[in-house]
C-alpha cells in the first residue's frame, strides 16, 4: 500500500509480493501455494513475480529470508570427500553459521521463528521441504524423518548455545573440535538400527 | 518507581528487588553479586530480600524465572534407577518440557534469552552455575564443560524443534522413543574418549 498517489516502484512491488508470499506459504504450505495466487494477492501478473524471484523456490527462499541456495549446498555436501556424511553435515552447518553473511541471517531467522507464529510456520515448511528433503535419502529407511530431525536438533542446539546464548567454552570451540564430537553422533542417527532393536 | 505517592506494597517491593537482581546478576554474574548490593539498589534491607526469596539462590532462580528447583531435580536424577545417566537426563528434560507448568515457563525463558541480551546473560549464568555444575562431576574429566554443553545442546535443540517450532514427527514423538534415541548419544558425550584420540 503506497502512501502517495505515485505508481509503486520496484522496491515496493517486490516487498508487496514477499508479504503475500509469506502469508500464503505460512497458511497453506509450500506445495498448496501457487505463484498465480501470490501474484493475485499482490495485484501483479505472475510474470512479474518470476521476474523478481526466478521461480517459486526462489520466491520461497526470499520470503523466508533464507541466506543461501539449498540446492547448491546439497551439491557440495553430497559430492565432496570420503568423510562420513555426519561429519560433512556438521562441517557445512558450522561453516554457514560462522560466515559473516549467512550466520547473522540464520540467527535472525531462528530468533523470529521462535517468537512469531507465522515465521515459525514458514521456517517449518522451509526446512521440511528445502533442507530435510534433500538429505533424507541418506538416512536409514525406518523412522527416517525422526532421524533427520534428531540430527538437525543436535546442530540447531549447538547454534543456540554457541551463537545465540554464547555459552563458554562451546562458543569459542574450534569448528574441527565440534565436528569431531558431533559427527559420530549424527552418523548414529543416520545409520544405527532402531534404538530399541 | 511508584506512580502514586502511596507506600509501595509487597508486590511492588518484590518486583523492584527482582529488577535489581536481574540487572546485577546479568552484569556481574552470580558469584560476584551480593544480596546486600541488590537490596541497596532496591532501597530495602537485605532481610527483606531474604524474606521474599529465602536465599541468594532462590532470588537468582526467581530473577531468571526458572520454574523448578535444580537442587531437587539433581537429587531425583542422581538417586534414581539403574539406567545410564544419559537416559535419565533425557527423560527428566523431556518431562519438564511436557509438564503444563514448567514447560511453558522454559519456553518463555528460552525465547526471551534468544531475543534479549540481558536475558541471555542471565540464563547463561544460571545454566552454568545451577545446572551444568550439578552434573559435571558425572562427565569424563577431559573437556568436561564442552561435553556437558554438547549434551545440553542436543536436548535444547530437540526442545526447539519439538516444542517451539513444532516440526513433525519430532513434535508428536513419544518421550520413550526420544529417550531411546538420544540417551546413547548423551552417554557418548559423557564417557567416550576424546573424539580424535
Amino acid at each position: 500500500m503506497a502512501r502517495t498517489g505515485r505508481r509503486p516502484g520496484p522496491t515496493s512491488t517486490r516487498s508487496t509480493i514477499l508479504e503475500a508470499a509469506r502469508r500464503r506459504f505460512a497458511a497453506a504450505g509450500y506445495s498448496a501455494t501457487s505463484l498465480r495466487g501470490i501474484a493475485a494477492d499482490a495485484c501483479v501478473d505472475a510474470g512479474v513475480v518470476l521476474h523478481f524471484f526466478g521461480s517459486k523456490e526462489g520466491l520461497f527462499r526470499a520470503a523466508v529470508g533464507w541466506p543461501f541456495d539449498p540446492a547448491r549446498a546439497e551439491q557440495t555436501l553430497l559430492s565432496s570427500s570420503a568423510e562420513p556424511l555426519g561429519t560433512r553435515l556438521a562441517q557445512t552447518f558450522f561453516e554457514y553459521w560462522e560466515d559473516p553473511t549467512t550466520g547473522p541471517a540464520l540467527a535472525a531467522l531462528l530468533r523470529s521463528a521462535m517468537t512469531n507464529v507465522e515465521a515459525a510456520a514458514l521456517l517449518r515448511e522451509f526446512v521440511a521441504h528445502e533442507l530435510f528433503g534433500r538429505v533424507a535419502a541418506q538416512f536409514a529407511p525406518d523412522q527416517t524423518q525422526l532421524r533427520v530431525q534428531l540430527a538437525a536438533a543436535q546442530l540447531v542446539g549447538i547454534a543456540v548455545l554457541r551463537n545465540l546464548l554464547q555459552l563458554e567454552p562451546i562458543s569459542s570451540a574450534p569448528i574441527e573440535n565440534l565436528v569431531a564430537w558431533v559427527g559420530p553422533n549424527l552418523e548414529r542417527y543416520r545409520r544405527s538400527t532402531e534404538p530399541d532393536g
